[in-house]
């Protein structure tokens, strides 16, 4: 059974116990490994280095696609394994220790990390350690539930190491599409110009004589923690499913909207199930993730075709898709993360783009990742890569946070991820701002009169009339930017006593 | 002579004088004019339509490329004519109008308002007013020294006027290459491979029926004002030279360093300057503007080739380059804004990208556009179309301004246009910082090593020092970030007393 998930047989006998495959990886080197928002990560290794780690104190510099799976960054965290991380990340314990200063992380568009190795702006990995469900007869590489950056970080790695994952069906193999650019002068547009174009192979292209250690494991991927939809992400959804109804009423979106990419979380995930209970059909996704909503909107009838470079599901939801990938094949792809959120697709394609904002501004800037202007919350992901290039760049988050204590409304961000000229659209649990051919100060009335909480709304307006008075094309009050911040931070609310 | 440039005669009988064609545009409409870094505008009928203006108030909403010479944004503002303006301005009475709140700004990324206007998430223009050199037979418009958005505004305006500027060379024609993305959902790769590739026409392709009224003109376009290169400047162009030299020694750039942008101003024309003692040859440009430095370049045989979107030189350059055309004519292409700046074609050729900030902070964020957060200058213009997607995205600025009351470096940039994410090195006279591959507090040490000047790095040093004890990934002290700009404002000095 195993064997045959190694079709070419000459690799057979690099078949380790990931203990062993961990004496590739040494101290000081640059790692790349597979996983993407929790799907698809290596499983075995990483654990075995941070024992390896905790034994023998070793720090290594870890590339992945998006987020680990599994608490693998929590325990390579606590092994004090990590001395860099990039591009993203979710977990608890390691964005402790990001914001102590003691892990360095560089927080990037997550199109563009493999492109800054392709040309030499970062270090290339010395090893990369990638999850699959079979090895071809070429010996390329199958991918799994993810392809984020797997295949570059194969491609440029002098060794890497394959872990087999048994508990993944061998038909996930054809689901994937691995289109890698070619390198500049010589680059040639990118073929796809439709959601469900195929326009590469199915396996990661590479040389089996790097592959120095293969491990076989058995366990499951993460499920999601997504949550059921709550009054306010209800309310996200039915601003936002109103304003697309009203955008195909004066032919601004075609009847299908057009390709559909929303962001990680339970707001995004609440706001594609809203689409649930619309009149919409026909809709296609160009996404980085596809969560639960994917599928509960396929069995709808309601999405056509979803594309992707990972899946994150509930365990519910893992079952049912995983178990029935017949049902999904012809209506799913997983790309690798430089074309699922390339800006070349993304401007051609015209993407509906739905992202979170932790907290934006009444002029239309958005911050996706620091909480009070310096602690890192997860990173900006593929947020920026879509909202650039969108048809419509649309922001959502609840009007406030921990209980009223924050107003996720303020005047200005304590961190820009999104700048004005990226953001065309809005949306609280309050209502929806459009914000499209409008100058500043007319956004700030858009903004104030739609999507600020009314606890925070008078002292919102009081602070916009204020600055008017003081002038300006974006007027402020410099000294007073950010007190609603420093009163959260001193006094526990942003609410004036 | 005159009727020459309408090869068209059918079109003979729409010649009529400015005023005549002013009265095409009423009170309320939206206009989209030619002209772009002040230069190709139409000249005659802006001007009457301000005399007409003062006579009978009315406003207009101007669209351009982006700025207008011969002092049209000025003329305009005084006759209060203008209720909006978009994407672009540089006029210091237009600037006033705007940061009190007269004329609503929509200050947009280049390459994205005809994207805007394609797809109805702006006002299409009832009018445009286009300078050209000719009209061809099939009634089509041959731009003049700029493309910007003129083909895409005569394309969508219902009706047009024409300027036949008879001071521009007919030898203009063949210089431009006008190509169209064809509308979403069945839009296909952008065919441009190489920065000299023509893939459209040479002339705006329109219905003639839509040219309401063709007017003659006899004027030239502004000269530019950019000043000679000084010593801060110098060692600015030093600097990046030096940087260039060791990418190229370390295979991480070609010998001829790639497609280079160099955003507007003195201190972009300086740089591009000091290519001119470098040993670089062969270089290439796929640029917004062509501005003096160009020239000296291509005069020196170190430029093979330059792609812009419109040509603005001093009075010596612009006699020089339009009375020679043909020496320069297999080296020139002018392109739509759109497609000099578009995102897809910038990250496929892999552009060099130097545009000058207003300010930057110690974590690389950059602010183009904004004094002291809400002054508007000018616009960010294309510096984010190429930032985002370039191979390397480098910003320069002096490391003081106003004889050193303004440090452009600061503890945290007042308005953000570019975020950390699109930056990768900065540069002062006093030197560069190489922020690739770099987490947060790993910038700062290297941005107030490199770049700040003297007199502002102890307090630099101080402030970073300070939040660093508070912690966070990008450590601050939010109370005290913008202490630097308000001690400007009240006390006229960013210097602790
Ligand atoms: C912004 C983001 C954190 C929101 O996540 P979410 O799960 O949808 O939203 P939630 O409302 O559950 O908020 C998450 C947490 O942020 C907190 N929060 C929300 N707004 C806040 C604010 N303005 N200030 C501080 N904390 C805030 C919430 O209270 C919650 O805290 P908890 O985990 O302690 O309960 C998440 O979407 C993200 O990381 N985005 C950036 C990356 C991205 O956009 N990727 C998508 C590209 S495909
Ligand atoms: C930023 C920008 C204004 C700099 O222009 P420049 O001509 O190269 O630079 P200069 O040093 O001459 O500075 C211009 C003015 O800004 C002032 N200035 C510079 N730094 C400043 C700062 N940090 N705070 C306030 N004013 C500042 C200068 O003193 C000068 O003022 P003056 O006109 O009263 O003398 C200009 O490049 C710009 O508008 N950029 C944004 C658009 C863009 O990048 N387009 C390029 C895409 S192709």
């Amino acid at each position: 059974m195993k064997l045959e998930r190694i079709r070419n047989s000459d690799l057979h006998q690099k078949i380790m116990s990931a203990e062993q495959a961990c004496d590739f990886i040494e101290d000081g080197m640059t790692v790349g490994m597979s996983g993407f928002t929790r799907a698809g990560e290596a499983k075995a290794v990483p654990k075995a280095l941070a024992e390896k780690a905790k034994l023998n104190p070793m720090k290594i510099n870890l590339m992945t696609g998006a987020s680990l799976g599994n608490d693998l960054d929590k325990i390579l965290t606590e092994a004090g394994a990590l001395a860099r991380r990039m591009p993203f990340q979710v977990d608890n314990t390691l964005r402790k220790a990001i914001n102590n200063g003691e892990v360095m992380f560089i927080d990037q568009h997550l199109s563009e990390t493999v492109e800054q190795l392709r040309n030499k702006q970062l270090p290339l990995p010395d090893v990369a350690v990638i999850e699959a469900v079979a090895i071809t007869e070429e010996g390329h590489i199958v991918p799994t539930t993810s392809v984020g950056n797997s295949a570059s970080f194969a491609i440029f790695a002098k060794k890497i190491i394959v872990e087999i994952n048994m508990l993944h069906q061998p038909e996930l193999e054809g689901l994937h599409d691995i289109y890698i650019p070619s390198y500049r002068p010589t680059r040639t547009p990118i073929p796809l110009v439709k959601v469900d174009d195929r326009i590469g192979s199915t396996a990661i292209p590479i040389d089996p004589e790097k592959i120095v250690g293969i491990v076989f494991t058995n366990k499951s991927d993460s499920f999601s923690t997504v949550s059921e939809p709550d009054d306010e992400t209800a309310m996200i959804a039915k601003h936002l499913v109103n304003f697309f109804e009203q955008e195909v009423a004066e032919d601004r979106m075609p009847a299908n909207l057009g390709p559909l990419q929303a962001g990680i979380g339970n707001i995004a995930n609440a706001v594609m199930m809203g689409l649930l209970d619309s009149d919409f059909k026909d809709l296609t996704m160009y996404s980085e993730v596809l969560q639960d909503s994917t599928f509960d909107l396929i069995d709808a009838g309601k999405l056509s075709f979803a594309s992707g470079c990972s899946i994150i599901l509930s365990e519910r939801w893992n079952t049912q898709v995983f178990n029935n990938l017949d049902k999904y094949r012809d209506k799913l792809v997983l790309r690798p993360q430089e074309m699922s959120n390339h800006p070349e697709i993304v401007r051609r394609l015209g993407i509906i783009a739905v992202n979170t904002a932790l907290e934006f501004d009444i002029y239309g800037n958005v911050n996706s990742t620091h909480v009070c202007g310096t602690k890192m919350m997860n990173g900006i992901g593929g947020s920026g890569d879509f909202a650039r290039n969108a048809h419509i760049s649309v922001f959502v988050t609840k009007s406030i946070a921990k209980d009223g204590a924050i107003s996720s409304v303020v005047p200005m961000v304590s961190h820009v991820d999104h700048t004005e000229h990226d953001v065309d659209i809005l949306v609280t649990d309050q209502g929806l701002a459009d914000l499209r051919g409008l100058a500043p100060r007319e956004r700030a009335v858009e903004v104030i009169n739609n999507c600020v909480h009314p606890d925070y709304r008078p002292a919102m307006l009081d602070y916009f009339e204020r600055a008017c008075e003081r002038g300006g094309h974006t007027p402020h009050i410099l000294e007073e930017a950010f007190s609603w911040h420093t009163r959260l931070e001193t006094q526990g609310s942003m609410k004036q006593s």
